[in-house]
């Protein structure tokens, strides 16, 4: 584990391990962990596999519906066939939103030209035959929070709130209001609807979309986003309407369809001792139905997938390490909830998510840097050779790993690099041919480096010192 | 107009020219060509103002219908409220296409999921309801020609035919042919519908669409443009079925609504002397339903509206310089053959066209380099301080200029760099925000530059002599 020679060049993976992206055959107890991360910096094929394979055989998965089914059972048999263990998808209930079929927008006057749009999560449909009115412009959502009560009664709302690209993703705090909150307050005021543009930071006519939400006491209305070359249209149209009114005629039929059954898959490499906190690894596995989900989230479950297989490879791991493709994320994180809820009482040694995409990490952050620093110095220095720096801000967590938040438990982010991340986020776009396959690898290198540690960390992954629940670990 | 000395730090335009985008205030006899051309490379609204204001005030504009007589009208009160003289509408009669407003596709089996489709034009309808059959994957129109005579039978052809950029455009020559004939040829080997990999060079989810065509007796089928990342999962699902089928429903419904009236847009800046053949400068005023036209063709009318007028700011030039806008070109140039038929008779002095986006202009060509070897040479030197090369390519003209090659008159190509045009041509992503305004304004300066010398040329642009039909010019 003290190893810092760079020996990439010297390396090889036995060929049975990679060609067909199965794991059975690879095992070589006679390597070690930085070997093989470095490895697989230049050979690993199995999150290509997955992330190909899930977006070819299944493509978008909207959380609750046949086709999120049919992922996990797609990712199940994946499981299966690359040698992990204990694999299972656990169901829990959910209250199930769709986008229904019809998503139009027209601007009517006085200069006419369709517009597209798709609905947001949440979103109520428009009557039948769609809904005709005024639009009213915001620049940014306090600019909309500070009309008058009532002063948008019966007008679409139109909230600009540009997104600029942040390579930590920062932006998206900033932006994102105009799709979390905007409807709900434009509602609040009387408006008949809400049209955003969209909370992204490409120029392509595909909306993003993404989940909104509405206070209590206000009644959803629909709620759409125009792709950013339209938004940007439109707000060219106030400028040259010269005060005359621009109406809209939108169309949409999203629909609750009340209680349907989501799961979260979860597989294994069992390790040597049972006893101590296993090493959670997480992803998701749905994504929204306009998405294929290539780099939201499919890459991040083959990231970890190929990371946890890689360690195996390795020899048994010290601890088991547990891959956790949570269901239902897009819409309101209800398969980490819901495993958070099933598993409570289970302690979970340390929690990794990967969901930002497949470009490069480019950080490393844990929230045990004072309570653990050897380790913490420890795993920092074990990616610097995979251009990965330390940080002293303290590791959040993603959103499929709320088990390890509500136990107060270590948590590790490896930051992506998120420069264009927000131009594929929730739209068409994010599909496989996005994904670079030179920094994937990067991922499942670091990821495989960083998962090896922590499987065979003896001691606890928060404190350093040794685990009450399992006292017979003392084996270093 | 033997300057060459490149003098743009010392130059500007009146500013009451360019604040606004008109002309009327802006003549200013004492400034040469040269000097005009430099200070619109820094300097040019008036393009900007025309793509800008058809995109945002019109839109997308299919030939022969409402929308594009909407974008005549609309050009018709930009060019006289610009200054330019003589502007008329000049109608003709075509047999109009209409894309419909449902175009789906699924992959049903084996692994089920939607696809983004947009028909292509003289696509005929699915039945309703829609079009279920096995696709049928052909590489290369070739292999599609080498088919068995009814090996096609009840299903749907499916062409990859791969395209590249070029900067000169020259790969649509290559994989056009999967837009223009493989739909034909599919359906005389009995195939039920045709769809094709997008004839682009892009990786977003709006497909490319443009006309095919059916050979005679050759009945009509569906016809459509998968997105490149639809097409390529489609590949790739072929790679990963083990030989199962694939079945596609598609669901189209495009019609012929006979006949409908289009029309040329006109306007001149007109000349000294009448008895001189004009300089005719053309672009197209159509786009696909599909794409708002600000590459294809919104900058190109721009540009030779803002040519004409800065060349008319010099002073009334000696000839006249007519702008053709041609109305129904992308389905078949009925504008430019309408336009060729009504003028025949009328000699055009020569025609230059812009029609392949706004990026910088990189050659010149002209097809008198052989016969009026000087003028050829003077006019390509002009332009080397822009970035322009000369060349030995004898030019043919574009789309919009018919009459000039039917007339066996003088052509000049000023080609732009079409590196990226197909990643935008015929889809949704057409939008203003892809301009350059910096590139755009070099085509303004190149095409000022050229109108300039040729509006005061007194001699044959083709011949360099005398011009029979117009002896009084000897003026120079």
């Amino acid at each position: 584990m003290k190893k810092t020679l760079f020996a990439l060049a010297a390396l090889s993976l036995p060929v049975a391990a990679f060609a067909d992206g199965h794991a059975e055959t690879s095992t070589d107890p006679h390597m070690s962990v930085e070997a093989m991360a470095d490895a697989t910096l230049t050979q690993d094929t199995i999150a290509w596999d997955f992330v190909e394979g899930i977006t070819t055989e299944v493509g978008p998965r909207q959380a609750g519906t046949e086709a999120e089914t049919r992922a996990r059972e797609w990712a199940v048999a994946w499981l299966i066939e690359n040698g992990f263990e204990n694999v299972a998808d656990e169901p829990f209930e959910m209250e199930t939103w769709v986008p229904g079929n019809l998503a139009t927008a027209r601007v009517t006057a006085p200069f006419a030209q369709d517009m597209v749009i798709q609905p947001l999560g949440n979103s109520a449909p428009t009557p039948v035959g769609g809904l005709e009115a005024e639009v009213v412009f915001f620049r940014t959502v306090a600019e909309l929070a500070a009309a008058p009560e009532g002063s948008l009664d019966g007008k679409i709302a139109y909230i600009s709130h540009e997104m600029r690209r942040a390579q930590d993703g920062s932006h998206y705090g900033f932006a994102g209001p105009a799709r979390w909150v905007a409807s709900g307050i434009a509602a609040s005021k009387g408006a008949a609807a809400t049209v955003i543009k969209s909370v992204g930071t490409d120029y392509h006519r595909n909306p993003h979309t993404g989940g909104t939400s509405w206070p209590e006491g206000v009644s959803p209305t629909p709620a759409g986003a125009l792709s950013i070359p339209d938004a940007e249209n439109l707000e060219r149209m106030f400028a040259r309407a010269d005060g005359r009114p621009i109406t809209m005629r939108i169309e949409m039929n999203p629909e609750f369809i009340g209680t349907t059954i989501s799961g979260n898959v979860v597989g294994e490499i069992v390790g040597r001792n049972p006893d101590l906190p296993p090493v959670l690894i997480a992803c998701h596995i749905d994504s929204w139905w306009n998405a294929p989900g290539a780099f939201d989230d499919g890459a991040g479950c083959g990231i970890v997938a190929a990371a946890a297989l890689h360690v195996s490879h390795t020899g048994q791991p010290l601890r088991t390490i547990r891959v956790l493709f949570a269901g239902a994320e897009e819409v309101g994180l209800w398969g980490s909830r819901a495993y958070s809820e099933a598993h409570i009482d289970e302690h979970i040694g340390v929690g990794l998510e990967s969901d930002f995409g497949a470009d490069r990490i480019w950080r490393f952050e844990s929230n045990f840097r004072e309570s653990n620093p050897d380790l913490h110095a420890r795993l920092a220095a074990s990616v610097a050779r995979f251009g990965v720096a330390g940080s002293t801000i303290t590791a959040s967590g993603g959103a499929d790993i709320n088990i390890s938040r509500d136990q107060g438990g270590a948590i590790i982010d490896l930051q992506q690099d998120g420069t264009r991340y927000f131009d594929l986020h929730h739209t068409p776009d994010d599909t496989l041919d996005k994904i670079d396959p030179v920094q994937l690898r990067q991922n499942v290198a670091v990821w495989t480096q960083i998962v090896g540690i922590l499987a065979n960390e003896p001691r606890s992954i928060q404190t350093g010192g040794p685990i009450p629940s399992a006292p017979a670990i003392m084996e270093e």
